[in-house]
């Protein structure tokens, strides 16, 4: 599916926008390729976009003083990505957003979103909607890191994302549980 | 200051609503008050309601299998609470929301806030500030909890939250950090 279809279909999903109001919507969005292994975020930088997965993989990451990768959220197709703390509060990224596989995603500035939002009572919906849905997405990943051991997190991760279970590198999926590749290892065999 | 005035000034920082639409808007939340200890909501029970705290502290927790208590949040003073994934979603609640010190909060339905947001524009435009605000807090929680040790997440919580460190009983910061009263006892001496 491209870009355009792909985006329209995951609006069109929560909330309604006329064909005429989503091609001036699409036409604040860029289309950029991200080849494997290459930084969308860079910690340290000003972020000011955020990103819509049309195609492959990113993932957003943490690296402690000691050099530890912590990621915080994989993004498929239709999940957004960025350094939301940046982006909201105009500072330099913190954290990292990187291409897992090669990539095609949709860029959008906050300026141009929040203009849009203006503009626009049903996108202010649409971006609220989804948000929303990260909020309780997030907190239910902090209890699980607080309240489950690691072998529950592992299949309790290969139940809710089968496709990113598919497509990522095992080191990686260890990172996003917050244990080393060995440990996982250990447990699974993988 | 009063529930009302509270409520207002506290959306005056993010949006303009003018005299008569806050006027209309409040007219929809309802002033409750909870002694000290009791339920706001429970587990196993729908949860159709948020609640905008005015005076005292509610926290928001998980109870699991073993009878372990997880704190997810506490709340103060023009903070929000609920269940937002029972919420939104419309199902049973899974996590309990209590009044840690008698409280006075302004409780609003979820039908009720999802009208006046198609109703008026601006209020939406608040409503996602906040959820982006409570999305951020929760992803650099998370962070916290994936990369810090129980000391540094402790000083953390006293540099971000002195006021709730004040009134809040050490076990429950315990229950909020993840550790045993005996665990930060040892630490701190508290």
């Amino acid at each position: 599916m491209d870009a355009k279809n792909l985006l329209k279909g995951h609006i069109a999903k929560v909330t309604q926008l006329t064909d005429a109001e989503f091609d001036h919507c699409f036409a604040q969005f860029k289309l950029r390729q991200f080849q494997k292994g290459q930084a969308v975020v860079t910690a340290g930088d000003m972020a000011d976009e955020e990103y819509f997965v049309v195609s492959g993989c990113l993932k957003t990451f943490f690296i402690n003083e000691d050099m530890k990768m912590f990621i915080l959220q994989f993004a498929m197709p239709t999940w957004w990505a960025s350094d939301y703390h940046a982006l909201y509060e105009r500072t330099r990224a913190t954290i990292n957003v990187d291409s897992v596989t090669d990539a095609v995603v949709l860029s959008i500035t906050n300026d141009d979103r929040e203009k849009l939002c203006r503009d626009f009572h049903n996108l202010e919906y649409f971006f609220r909607w989804r948000t929303n849905r990260g909020y309780v997405a997030s907190q239910k990943r902090l209890l699980s890191f607080m309240n489950n051991n690691v072998k529950f997190r592992y299949e309790e991760f290969l139940k809710l994302y089968p496709d990113v279970y598919n497509i990522v590198p095992k080191n990686l999926i260890a990172a996003y549980l917050g244990v080393s590749r060995e440990t996982l290892s250990r447990l699974y065999n993988t």
